[in-house]
């Protein structure tokens, strides 16, 4: 028997989830969303049922999935009125306890991606962390999420929020370095393309290296000369010098940690 | 004919190049290391003779290559007597006046990426940046360059500068955001590969965007509630809750700029 699903949500993460939960042969019964056009947007699309009434969603579903903003979450839950059923949230950065007034049975159901309504997210070999306020919640999530990719991986509120704050360096902040690395050669006119090779370079060798063993540049070198030549170039973006210097220090830090 | 070249090194840059140059159908006459046995070693493997006498270089090259340290390339180049030979350095942040003592002719010959001596480098489209004292010498210059890639790019001093400033944001301080989401991860014996999906996605997009485009997360969408979530999870750690301050400040900065 297909598993139903109800969407409460009509956000990135509710649009992604939801058509390859489609394609994964669940039955998405109904769509939520403050906004009742979202909600009939998205459930256009999943041939499911939408509204905008969270104390009176259909009561027929296996699974409620709560793919709000983080923030939203709690506040959310506490208006539903769905007696024992499995409730989960899909956020990396909050944990599940927030849903147990709510139910009795609740968990989470992370999928660890950047998702845009513009580019479906293909789910494949992406990892789900799924949590479990009991081992029939864990076993029954284990099983869906195994019907999208073949990377489920069961993790603690506490694992999945470290592992969530790891993402916004390696990939939010890893981004802000190319920002402030397009600013730099633009103020000069220079091709930022010319950096391409080197980037790919790096991202390459941390395919199958960690990248503490593939730090390089001038910090790790303890080339005071490079670094204050650096310093000069910046001192027109105090910012940005101050960034520099801050992490210029942690990569010599840890190169004396690493040895 | 062939272009008769020395090297005036023996570090990772002077290797990779030289061996680029000799395949390139150079002759690579002479090899200075201030460390005889470093010298020998990499002349072995370019067919060279070698010295650890500055001022008694053989004066038959055409062109003298400069690939020590950036803070040991002016000292090297005051100890040069080669009257008005072609002398170029291969740092990415030193300007080319620093050779005028040393030679009427002098210029940069910059190839852009991280070397090691373990993993040699492709040449074929990595960028070459090049600068001349005279149009004489860029053309030589151009001509050199052109035989290892087809990316010849002509930089001033001040270019090549802020490009390599570039450099290290995009690399080594992106490497570093790597860092910490490693060890954040091993704090928690979370597998770092779970991130490895979103490096990639984040990779890809850049390929094709402009990194300011690809900006996601937390603090360009303002959401404080994660954000303090997340400072909550780096209270063990001042160094990088301040990064984490820092840099989603920039974002949000950065945000209010572009829109």
């Amino acid at each position: 028997m297909k598993t139903k699903i109800t969407l409460i949500g009509s956000g990135n993460v509710a649009h992604n989830l939801g058509l390859a939960l489609l394609k994964a042969e669940c039955e998405i019964v109904e769509v939520w969303s403050r906004t009742i056009t979202n909600a009939k947007i998205l459930a256009d699309k999943l041939e499911a049922n939408y509204t905008d009434n969270l104390a009176n969603l259909n009561k027929n579903s296996d699974l409620y999935i709560i793919a709000t903003t983080d923030n939203a979450i709690a506040k959310t839950a506490a208006k539903l009125d769905l007696g024992a059923k499995l409730i989960v949230h899909t956020s990396g950065s909050v944990e599940i306890n927030v849903l147990e007034k709510a139910s009795s049975n609740f968990g989470s159901f992370y999928p660890l991606q950047t998702f845009t309504k513009s580019h479906l997210t293909d789910f494949s070999s992406l990892p789900i962390c799924i949590e479990g306020s009991t081992s029939a919640n864990l076993n029954l999530l284990q099983e869906l999420a195994g019907k999208l990719t073949n990377r489920v991986v069961e993790l603690t509120s506490e694992q999945r929020q470290k592992l969530h704050l790891s993402a916004v360096f390696v990939s939010n902040f890893a981004n802000y370095m190319q920002v402030i690395g397009e600013e730099l050669c633009r103020e000069q006119q220079v091709d930022f393309g010319l950096l391409k090779p080197l980037i790919e370079e790096v991202f390459e060798k941390n395919k199958h290296q960690k990248a503490i063993d593939n730090q390089t540049g001038p910090a790790l070198r303890g080339d005071t000369f490079t670094m204050n030549k650096h310093l000069e170039l910046l001192s027109d973006n105090k910012e940005w010098r101050e960034l520099y210097q801050m992490i210029s220090g942690m990569i010599q830090n840890s190169k004396s940690i690493n040895q």
